[in-house]
């Protein structure tokens, strides 16, 4: 059976790590993949925890005993972060954006798993220490950055409907009041998404009012889930006082000036630390 | 400024490529990163090269000239894929999916970024070779396989909407009559979604009569896009004949049985070269 060089076994251990973040591998694992000794693996392991604290990839944990192993927990620096929320500034802010009624055209940047990725890893670097057991979101622009923090923080996502489905089986609905145009929606999921007694992450592109949020907490108490966070990608300045007390946003914009062609945005300032 | 030993840059290289399958860096890029020669960097590709050859994790290919550079293609080999429709396939028999209606309950494993990454590296194996500028779907359930499958062939996605939004501009909207339901829906793109003369990969989750497919091809020629292929998860037995003619599916469930309760899905034969 082949044997493979200590590079090659580092390049490879990467390029599994990169593709699980979160995962817990076992050194079995490793050992077949690459026909190797565990101590061969350990000092593989060793090498590549160095490699991933010297370059700011995030860390390596590794876990003693019958059930451990080895995880890779990716952590944005405060450097690329901030590279990465100045670049979106400059993406939502491009002037050919603004649409009749002072609305934003966001769809393309929502949709470009490139730019979602990077929204993610921001996201997923801020809750990395918390214990979480779901995404929950509501579609539809919100998904992407849902399903690609779910793939960073290695969780499930729970998408809840705007209207009830019956592939989705038995559903949980609430009505709640939209913050933003005062109006009264319904928003449904499916009973089977959440175990009992569930951490949830709730996560959303955008916040005007918070009444979206809101309802998504109020359905997760339904589910005696437990909100341990809310991630939005952007937030209104106007409204300040929001319907959720709790939530982290990105980006804030001044909607202010929209209606006359300006687009305001900017890094959330309490992100910037 | 710091220097990094060979197998480090190994590491952090296939870690930089499996991060951003698809995706072209330029020599500089990594000569920073790293702060080496090109001919270090050079030497560093062609060991990463082999070993992603020898792994059988897809290739690297390096481009020449002043625009150049080396992009990492990830192709599942084939038992690697055989295992992930096999696991596919014992997800979605089980039994207690079944609900009422002869309906499966599958939001659970199409939420599920680590199940749908998997579903992703199939498709985009499938398609590596073709040119393709966008992915297309129809909300909501196959948003996040077109998501994951966009992440690895690094392309935009373009989400078509049941309903129109006031948030995407200029809309083209079409009628089309769904082939399971028999009853007239409408589909909504911004017109801000493609550029002129796109080449496209239409992606969704489930097919039985062809009808949305359909729908997505009629709207793709109002873009005057072209459908460079056509990817569905699952397409049922029954009907044999479906409304559109080129299409790959991942699974085939046989839907006679599912009002008695009986789940049985296989792996597309013709993907079992």
């Amino acid at each position: 059976m082949k044997k493979y060089k200590r590079n090659q076994r580092i390049g490879a251990l990467m390029k599994i790590f990169a593709e699980k973040p979160n995962y817990l591998f076992s050194y079995n694992y490793f050992c077949e993949i690459f026909n190797a000794s565990k101590s061969t693996i350990s000092e593989d392991v060793a090498i590549v925890k160095d490699l991933v604290a010297e370059m700011n990839f995030g860390r390596i944990d590794t876990i003693s005993g019958a059930t451990g192993g080895v995880v890779f927990i990716p952590i944005l620096g405060s450097k690329e972060r901030n590279e990465i929320l100045d670049h979106l500034c400059s993406l939502f802010s491009q002037k050919n954006r603004i649409l009749a009624g002072g609305f934003i055209y966001m769809t393309d940047i929502f949709n470009n798993p490139r730019i979602v990725s990077n929204i993610a890893s921001v996201i997923s670097s801020e809750f990395t220490c918390k214990h979480i057991d779901y995404i929950v979101t509501v579609e539809t622009k919100g998904i992407p950055v849902a399903i690609l923090t779910g793939q960073k923080l290695n969780v499930p996502v729970a998408v809840i409907r705007r209207n009830n489905k019956i592939t989705e089986g038995a559903t949980v609905s609430i009505n709640y009041v939209s913050g933003s145009s005062n109006t009264i929606q319904t928003m449904s999921l499916s009973k089977r998404s959440l175990k009992e007694n569930a951490e949830v992450l709730i996560i959303d592109d955008f916040m005007k009012g918070g009444g979206t949020c809101k309802g998504m907490e109020d359905m997760m108490r339904e589910f005696n889930a437990n909100v341990v966070g809310t991630a939005v990608v952007i937030e209104t300045k106007e409204p300040e006082k929001k319907l959720v007390d709790n939530y982290t946003s990105l980006l804030v914009l001044n909607n202010a000036g929209l209606k006359e062609g300006k687009i305001e945005i900017f890094p959330n300032p309490k992100l910037l630390k």
